[in-house]
């Protein structure tokens, strides 16, 4: 293990202009003119699995951006760890905003500014490194491992999806490992064991069938506007509870043990509403802050519009007005039924003064892994002894489908090893990612093949 | 009388075709890009006013469009009449909806589609070829005549406010002639008495100091989108009275003479609804809908927009939201003051967790005419007469400002013979004007001049 450590250290600069190379490549799924970046992507990926010494390394073509797959099975009665990662990006809009090209990947004082740097080439990259230092020091692994890095993430994962329903076999492992998520913060190694789901609505209420002359109209017929209002000040009431039927129905209760691990984190919620600028918090009454972002459902507005929205005034009473609706969910609350109990109780609750229709656009499942698994204390272990710390286990407000569909198509569980940062603005312009992370998640990974072994 | 009357009859058509020319000239007066069709436009409003028979006829430079300004005072001894229209237009958008050139007028039966076709354009030449009609029948008018046409009533007649501060012994009248509103119902001939005034804010809550995930952070902060639709929720109750402090404290309450009158009107609600297509109107409770256009006051939202509005699901928890809102006002409300208890009020029930910021856009008093005036009688006889039925009096829901104006600065009655319809969409596409209306609309003020001088 020393010389595995040592390889690392030794090597770590050279790895960081490999990395800078990976975040040359600008491969943006969303955007078609892309498509041979995509392609040239996929296979930096292919070389990149062949250099670090695995055997079965090949592209699948996919209804769109081809998946990269790399195996090493040489540690029969091992376990077998399935490593997931994304080598697709993000848009850089608003390109203005970027500081240094994002295309060309910056270091500044112990960061590294590029798009991907963090979201996920950086993240994904620290498994190929101490696969390599393995190889390159003792000539193998002590566990059997699978890479499967897909070029879709940002645009859903459909084509992978489909993958994962169709290859069980060839994917088949005892634990899925995808450092895709934070930190609790600087410094603090993190494992993440949940994930919110989510139910993303949109109401459209239509008043008059055309536009009219607020002065001409206005008090004598519903305004699609005013009513949409109202209507979305009764999805929540004032204690911050949802207050659609049943919405609460399968929400588990968050068990005693894990409140305290919470409470351990000592969160500060005069540091958190400083640094967005609010003079008071607001959520859910009977849960601090950690328990409403990770353990509680939420309902926020995404988006509104209606009638007149450039500058300066127009006197419209508006035919339409719409909004956009997203829950998060919490174990075991399922979208679809979420979707259906949301349509029926905003239909029971508008006036009959306007018409009202209730699409679902989006919906995902929520996640939980048992913190009592080999696979996850074994990582919990291994970020523990590259970080110096202790390992704190976190979940995330935010949601990431395909961990759902790992679990449920592999049964499997999905060890979340974060190495990115909240603040490292993902999906921003000057996305980054810190070398020094960059470093102890390569170390992590390579603690983590040594403990899962044992 | 008769002469005059035979005139106008006999030369239709050619007026139609002049309405025609007039209609060409696209003096649209919010676009800089017309700034040379609105001098175009005025000079054809001197020159119909030269060719009708006045004699000092010239435009007066402003600091925005130029004022037409013509007068005949050939009649001493009797009443001068102010005649106020106006040249300028409202833009075209959206132009894919129009089912004709916007100016290139269109004759189809009746009509004739253009923009300005009736507002203002086709309702101000009414005067002009009344006018006409006298000096080339019997050489004379029976009162004397003052043309006020602007070019920036579209865009808030800021210098025409101006002028009529500074030019008052020029504009002297004993009554001020607007042919600007709208028929009761078609063939209805309609003196208009009152109009409401207006109150335009606009509110924007910040929340957070960017957008956020709104998985990351859903649940933890206050969502702007979600707190205006709150804040929107309480401005008006459920009988739909609004719940601004002092808000109704200075309104008049209509005399039984008037709620009879409008009673007497037979104002159809299943056909209004049927017209707007919804199942039911809505309005503040104890008021039926004449008098809640016409004489109760209104809050509307005029436009609403915050966070992701495009097509699709984006996750986004906004860092604002902003809502412009209009309250049509009756008299004796103040625009000036109930914009400071709106102000008031929204920044009162805000929550702590967002921070508010409210601005008024603009206003304008509301206004009522004497029914008694002598002026008004001799209006409400001519249309009587040009129309072939009794005339009815109504008030409108909108607001003209400068009707205001003209009231306070020049101390005279104010005449709206209103000769458009509701359906005739003004500023909307395919505006379009009855030339009936048209036609009616001429005699109306041949027959006014007439009255008015006895």
């Amino acid at each position: 293990m020393e010389n595995v450590i040592s390889y690392i250290t030794q090597n770590k600069n050279r790895y960081i202009n490999e990395l800078k190379e990976y975040l040359s490549i600008p491969s943006i799924s969303t955007l078609s003119s892309h498509k041979k970046d995509m392609k040239r992507c996929a296979d930096y990926v292919v070389k990149q699995l062949k250099n670090a010494g695995l055997k079965k390394v090949k592209t699948y073509p996919t209804a769109g951006n081809p998946l990269v797959y790399g195996e090493w099975l040489g540690a029969p009665g091992k376990p077998t760890v399935l490593i997931y990662g994304h080598y697709d990006v993000q848009p850089v809009d608003p390109i203005k905003l970027w500081k240094t090209p994002p295309f060309e990947a910056t270091i500044k004082g112990d960061q590294i500014y590029a798009r991907g740097a963090n979201d996920n080439k950086g993240q994904n990259f620290v498994h190929i490194k101490s696969v390599e230092a393995y190889f390159k020091t003792i000539g193998k692994l002590p566990v059997n491992v699978k890479f499967l890095i897909e070029g879709e993430e940002e645009i859903g994962s459909k084509n992978l999806e489909k993958f994962l329903k169709e290859q069980k076999s060839l994917l088949k492992c005892d634990a899925v490992m995808i450092s895709d998520t934070s930190l609790y913060a600087e410094g603090i190694p993190t494992i993440s064991y949940g994930l919110r789901g989510l139910c993303y609505m949109e109401i459209e209420l239509t008043g008059p069938n055309r536009d009219l002359h607020s002065g001409s109209f206005g008090g004598s017929v519903a305004n699609p506007i005013n009513e949409l209002a109202k209507l979305i000040s009764k999805l929540v009431d004032d204690k911050g509870k949802i207050t659609i039927p049943n919405f609460y129905k399968d929400v588990q209760k968050m068990p005693k043990k894990e409140r305290e691990l919470i409470k351990s984190l000592k969160f500060s919620d005069k540091a958190f509403a400083k640094e967005l600028d609010v003079k008071e918090l607001k959520g859910e009454e009977g849960y601090n802050t950690l328990e409403r972002l990770w353990a509680r459902p939420t309902l926020d507005c995404n988006g509104i519009i209606g009638g007149f929205t450039e500058e300066g005034a127009k006197t419209v009473l508006p035919s339409k007005a719409s909004a956009k609706i997203s829950m998060r969910l919490v174990p075991d609350q399922d979208p679809e039924i979420i979707a259906k109990e949301f349509a029926k109780y905003v239909k029971s609750i508008a006036p009959k003064s306007v018409k009202i229709n209730v699409k679902a656009l989006h919906g995902g499942y929520p996640v939980v892994v048992s913190l009592d698994d080999k696979a996850i204390r074994a990582a919990a272990v291994a970020t523990s002894k590259a970080f110096g710390k202790k390992t704190v286990f976190t979940r995330e407000g935010g949601s990431i489908p395909i961990v759902v569909d790992f679990k449920k198509q592999l049964n499997a569980p999905v060890i979340l090893m974060g190495l990115g940062l909240d603040t490292d603005d993902i999906h921003s312009p000057n996305e980054h990612f810190s070398l020094k992370n960059f470093e102890r998640g390569i170390y992590s990974s390579a603690y983590f093949f040594n403990e899962f072994a044992k």
